[in-house]
C-alpha cells in the first residue's frame, strides 16, 4: 500500500477506520468511539503530532494489555460538584465520556464540577477533552500527568511528566478560545525528531544523565531530562499537575512511571478537570470575553490559540483530511483494510 | 527618625504598627486585620518587595479615595459549592476573609468551593490568601488580574496585568508545599529597581512602546510592556487568569486599569479561589503528597517553593524583623508615631 503520493480521506471515513483499528487491538466497541474521536480530530485541525501518528501508541499499549481496552469506567464518589472515577486501566476519555452527563447536572445545579480520574491513560491532545464543554458554554481547565520526563526546581533527573494544562473558554460568535500546554519548554516528540533528524536543540531545552545542559536531542533522551517552560515556573505548574492529577485522584505519579520498554505506550497516571458554569455565576460573561479577545488582538496579538486548526478544520470539512503515504498505510494496516474506497489525491471522497 | 542603622523589632509590634498607618489612612477597624496580615506575613518571612515597601501603595490608595476602606464586601450569589462576593472597591484581603467560613463549610459539604472576587483591590503577594487553607488540610489555587503591563500572544503592547497565580497543597510534618509566581519572566518592580540603579535588564524582560525588544528598563516602563515567562505559554496563562479572576468575577479587566497617575496604587480587579478537600475524595492523600516531595528531592531539586520563607519564618519568631533604617522611619511616619517603643540593632524586642 505504500505509495508517494498523500491520500485524501473524509473525516467520517478516517473515523471509521481509527474505530476499526482500535477495535482490532482489542478495544470494546463500547469504548471505541471516545479515543477515536480524539485522534481524528487532532487530524481533521492539523494536528498530526497528536493524530494518526499517536494510533500506534494506542494499538501497541492495548495488545501488550498494558492499558485495558474493554474495562468500563466506575464512579467512586460524587459530591454536588465533584465526581471520582476510577478508570480501571482504560483510557481517559472513555471515563470523560461516561462522566460527563454527571458534570454537566452537576455545572447547571451548582455552577462548578470537578472530574477527579484515576489508573487512567491519556496519550492524546488535552484540548479535545474540554472544547465541547466551551461550546456548550462552560470555563473549563483540565490537566494530566504523564511519564516522568522533566527535572523540577533546580534537579538533574527527570521527577514529572512534561504534564500539559489545557483551558477552554466560551466565545460568542466564535469557536472556543482554548489553549493546550506542556509544562516543558520543548515536547519529547520534538526533542526524538531532532534526534532522528541528527540536530542539535536549542539550548535551554534539556540537561543530560548528569544533570548538566546539553544542546544533544540523544543525550537528553538517553538518561536525561527535559526542562520546564520558564524555569522554576514550569516546574511549579508541572508539580501541581501531579497534585491534581495524581495525589488527589489516586492516580499514578509521573515518577512512579512502570510503562513497559520498546516502542511508545500510553501514560498511566490520573486526570483533573474543573467546570465552572457562567451563566450560572456572571450575567453579561459572554460579551466581556469578546471585549477582552478584542482587546488581546487590539494590543498586536498575531494569532489566538486554536486559530490555525480552526482554520484547518474548515479546510478538512471541505476538502477532507490528506494523510501522507506513510500515515495512510500505517492506518490501513492498523485497520485491518487492503485499501478500500479510498481516493487519491484530488480524487473524490470516499 | 532616619539613621544609618537598620531596627529590630517584634512581629506583634510590627503588626500594630502597620495597622495604625492603615487606619490613620481611613481604613475601617474591622477591615485593617486582614491587609495588615499579608503586609507582615511578607515581613516576616522575608519577602521584603511585598512587605512595608507595599504599604506607600496601600495609603496612597486609601487618601487617594481610589480604594475604600470603610466598605463591606457582600455575597451576591452563592451554591452548593461557590460564593460570589463584591468586594465594594475594598480589599481582596477584606472579601477573603469575610468568604472564609462559607468556603471551608462548602469545601467540607461539598469537597469544593471556589471563590469569584469582584471590584477588590489587591496589592499583596498571593501565597498568604492560600497557605492558611492549606494548613488546615486543602489543596488551593488562587488567581488575580492586575493593571495592565504585559503583552500577549505576540503583541507588542500591554493588555494584561503580570497576573499572578499561587498553588498551596498540604504537606504531612512540613508546612504546606506553596508557590506563588507572576506570570511575567520579570516583576515590574524589579524592572523599576533596575532603572533606578541605571541598569539594563537581560534581553527577554520586555519591549519598547514600537513592540522592539530592549534591555532598556525605561523603554519597558515608558510606554513598553514586560513579556511572559515562557513566551506564549505565559501569555496563555495570563489570559485564563483575566478569565478567571475578571471575566468570571464581574471584576474590570486588566486593560481597562484607571488607576490614578503618579505614585504606586493598588490593582483593582478580581479574585479567583479553588479549594478543594482531599479528606473527602481521596484516603492517603497526605503519604502520596510526600512520596512525591520525596521524590523531587531525590531527583536533585535545590530547594522547594517556600523553603526561604519558611526559614526566615523561623527567625523571626526568635529574633524579630529587621528593618532597614528607610524602612523603619517610613513605618514610623505612616503610622504616625515619632518613634515608639523600638529597639535599636541587637536591643530588647518591644
Amino acid at each position: 500500500m505504500s505509495s508517494s503520493q498523500s491520500k485524501r480521506v473524509s473525516i467520517d471515513h478516517l473515523e471509521s477506520l481509527v474505530q476499526a483499528a482500535l477495535l482490532r487491538a482489542g478495544m470494546a466497541p463500547e469504548n471505541v468511539g471516545p479515543v477515536a474521536a480524539t485522534i481524528v480530530a487532532c487530524e481533521r485541525d492539523g494536528v498530526k503530532s497528536h493524530g494518526i501518528l499517536r494510533l500506534p501508541g494506542f494499538v501497541h499499549s492495548l495488545q501488550l494489555g498494558w492499558a485495558d481496552g474493554r474495562s468500563r469506567p466506575a464512579i467512586t464518589g460524587q459530591t454536588a460538584s465533584l465526581v471520582s472515577i476510577d478508570a480501571a486501566n482504560g483510557f481517559a476519555q472513555v471515563a470523560l465520556d461516561f462522566a460527563r452527563p454527571r458534570l454537566l447536572e452537576m455545572a447547571e445545579a451548582a455552577g462548578v464540577a470537578v472530574l477527579l480520574t484515576k489508573n487512567s491513560h491519556h496519550f492524546a491532545a488535552l484540548w479535545p477533552d474540554i472544547e465541547p464543554f466551551a461550546s456548550r458554554g462552560l470555563v473549563a481547565l483540565t490537566c494530566v500527568n504523564s511519564k516522568k520526563r522533566m527535572a523540577a526546581w533546580g534537579g538533574g533527573r527527570p521527577v514529572t511528566g512534561t504534564n500539559a494544562i489545557a483551558f477552554a473558554t466560551p466565545r460568542p460568535g466564535h469557536p472556543p478560545l482554548v489553549w493546550d500546554q506542556s509544562s516543558s519548554v520543548l515536547s519529547q516528540g520534538d526533542v526524538l525528531l531532532a534526534a532522528n533528524e541528527g540536530r542539535a536543540v536549542p539550548a535551554g531545552i534539556g540537561c543530560d544523565a548528569k544533570g548538566q545542559p546539553t544542546t544533544s536531542p540523544s543525550e537528553i533522551l538517553d538518561g536525561g531530562a527535559l526542562l520546564p517552560f520558564g524555569g522554576s515556573k514550569g516546574a511549579s505548574l508541572a508539580v501541581m499537575v501531579e497534585i491534581l492529577a495524581a495525589a488527589l485522584t489516586g492516580g499514578r505519579f509521573g515518577f512512579e512511571d512502570q510503562s513497559p520498554p520498546g516502542p511508545a505506550t500510553t501514560s498511566f497516571g490520573g486526570q483533573f478537570l474543573l467546570l465552572i458554569n457562567p451563566g450560572r455565576v456572571q450575567s453579561g460573561f459572554d460579551e466581556r470575553v469578546s471585549a477582552l479577545v478584542a482587546a488581546i488582538l487590539d494590543a498586536g496579538a498575531s494569532r489566538l490559540p486554536g486559530d490555525r486548526r480552526y482554520r484547518q478544520r474548515q479546510i478538512s470539512a471541505v476538502d477532507g483530511i490528506v494523510l501522507d503515504a506513510a500515515a495512510h498505510a500505517l492506518l490501513l494496516r492498523l485497520a485491518g483494510r487492503s485499501g478500500g474506497p479510498v481516493a487519491g489525491t484530488g480524487g473524490e471522497l470516499p
